[in-house]
């Protein structure tokens, strides 16, 4: 038997350059089934249930749709609120009060944990009804993916962000350190090692939150690169921590603003940058050193987008609402890889996902910890998708010096 | 007659996205003349010719060349030297021994200064002789220029990232900060404006170094804002300075550094939108604030470029050899506007340019001077070029709430 009722769709957590595409997935694919009485957008994500705030996508128009998906950023807005176990009733009684039979939460593991703890109160109340979570996260940390929806286009933009400013440390040389965005998993920061083409390019060497920073070390990896190649472009993860699991960010800022969670703050400040600047001014006695940190641009810079991040994220969305409204089941879609480069979705168990953290697997980084290896270039490589900018260089011979070979001639 | 001889190209300052787009239209345009004997190509600038350190760009193919004119940075590396009376005559002395007869110089106002020097050192020894500045900058602040070369992509650039800002802000509410590059010129920072599509979108302020920034103003504008939307977004340039003309940076930032025109360092440091940051929070008592700072990707971010830009950047090299070669003549090109829109191109004399600094002219600033007016957009947006991207919002009507309702009648 159908069950029939209405669709609630809302984004949480940090936006992408994707997240729009799950979202019109869902809803342009919940539109076509008969049992489907409305879809309802949630605004400000599980905050907008509780809030009753809801749009009525049944009545958005299908071009403005198609529109909304090729922008970055949450168009139902987002939000930060982790719910509890109380907040999941509060937001499973309104969804009964609505007649929603079906939730589509597109987000990370912690949006996974809602969707798992909603599911549950509507069972204990004997209601009929789907739960489905959708992935979500630049960070590409959700476990049984193979990758994420976001992760692609964010590696993009680091990857070109890298190549622009590879070219310019070569134009004007010194140290270049650039920070990308990534707390425990260094996928995202990984992805500037796709900027390198020619051997001698940056970034050269690679800092992950999978292996403990020193910054002794770092000192000595800089100084070696520097004095072979004249510059150094050095891509740093955000949430690089010492061997104790100490952010090296606390190390030098006061104050340090936490969030709901308890994390501390890595984005939105270049204070981590400039610490590892002016050591390496300081200590190895170079002048010229730069800092950049890539920031919220990583996530949400418009027009620049992996068209493959699109395809899957239009994809996750559009199975979700298969697998609920159709086949009737309840999960967390997982992107599976199937070649070089296809790929299928299946359904995993909602506790399956929930609150876990994928990292880097050790094959992708290089003994020394401060690179990557091939085998993450092969893996990264399409997500980035296609048209993806190469830089070229000027291949001319020298010329013949005359007023040198001349002074040389004079004081033979 | 013709002047025969060998051709010396070179770039200067810092690197943009369209500046090997000029060098290319320079090499193109010059191998089409007999009278060339050879194109050569300064590594490095000027200092590149100091060291005679040249390659040979008769013998580089047309295709890799149409390769490199559409990577960003100095394809013939850059150089921050500022030459002098003394450093410029042996730049001349350089190009004699070389045969050089044609000489272009790919820069700023001080690459103009030193063409012009360059040239003055030929007219004194009698030597026949064409020297040609062609301009680039991201600043736009060359004089008698409509607008230069490197402009229109680095503006499209912040453009995009402040459209992308906004939509993050948006969806995540708080207080966001952005950095743009500009020491004495805030066309770059004013081209944030481009972002803006709805009337509630940001940047609801941009500071310019063009007005004296004030602190406590500053502070009063967010807060005004933020009562409005419940967010603000907010673009400042990296040059603001107080009523004495004191960069704002250097009042919070010890050992500030300084480069080789006695300039502080800007650039390449999150210090001065962290100072931002921090203001606001502790004084306005908001939790949620955010700062980035655009940092190198503004001038070398692969893959963001405009189409009218680089049509221009390389139409100033294309001219230039043309004026060089066949009319004979010295000079600096510019570009001026004919309509909406077109451009002609205009060899100025190398003193009116050189040197001199071109600031946003008041019609562009608000009376309050915390934003620009239409007149600014309508100047900026066509040189962003065409495929310009446009953000798209959910349009659907809110639905009826059911839970809210019935509290409240609860409560009568």
């Amino acid at each position: 038997m159908k069950l029939e009722g209405k669709v609630v769709v809302a984004q949480g957590g940090g936006p992408t350059a994707v997240i729009n595409q799950s979202l019109v997935g869902v809803v342009l694919e919940s539109r076509k089934f008969q049992q489907i009485t409305k879809v309802y957008g949630a605004v400000n994500g599980v905050a907008g249930i509780i809030n009753e705030d809801f749009v009525d996508l049944t009545q958005e128009t299908t071009n403005n749709l198609e529109q909304v998906a090729r922008t970055p950023s949450s168009a139902l807005l987002s939000t930060r609120d982790k719910p509890d176990e109380k907040y999941c009733k509060e937001i499973f009684n309104v969804l009964k009060a609505h007649d929603v039979r079906y939730f589509f939460y597109i987000g990370g593991n912690d949006s996974a944990d809602t969707v798992r703890i909603v599911n549950e109160n509507a069972k204990k109340s004997d209601y009929e009804f789907r739960a489905i979570h959708i992935p979500k996260t630049i960070d590409n940390d959700l476990v049984l993916n193979d990758h994420t929806p976001g992760y692609g286009s964010a590696a993009r933009f680091v990857a070109q962000a890298f190549m622009g400013a590879n070219l310019d440390n070569r134009a004007l040389p010194g140290i270049y350190i650039g920070v990308v965005m990534g707390r425990h998993a260094g996928f995202l920061t990984a992805a500037a090692a796709l900027a390198q083409k020619y051997p001698d390019d940056g970034p050269h060497l690679i800092y992950l939150p999978e292996r403990a920073f020193d910054l002794d070390r770092f000192l000595m990896d800089v100084k070696e690169v520097y004095n072979k190649y004249g510059r150094c472009v050095v891509a740093v993860s955000e949430g690089i921590q010492d061997e104790n699991g100490t952010p090296i960010i606390t190390k030098l800022k006061e104050n340090i603003e936490k969030d709901a969670h308890g994390n501390v703050q890595l984005s939105g400040t270049g204070a981590l940058g400039d610490l590892l600047a002016d050591q390496v001014k300081t200590k190895l006695n170079i002048s010229r050193v730069r800092s950049d940190t890539l920031g919220y641009l990583q996530r949400s810079f418009m027009g620049c987008v992996s068209d493959i991040d699109q395809y899957e994220a239009r994809e996750v969305g559009e199975k979700a609402a298969q697998y609920a409204i159709w086949y009737n089941v309840d999960g967390s879609i997982t992107i599976q890889r199937t070649g070089f480069y296809s790929v299928n979705y299946e359904l995993r168990k909602l506790e399956e996902i929930a609150g876990k953290t994928k990292v880097m697997p050790d094959e992708f980084i290089n003994a020394a910890g401060n690179n990557v290896t091939d085998a993450f270039k092969f893996y990264a490589r399409p997500l980035v998708g296609s048209g993806f900018p190469a830089a070229h260089r000027i291949r001319a011979p020298k010329a013949p010096k005359i007023l040198h070979n001349l002074r040389e001639r004079a004081c033979e």
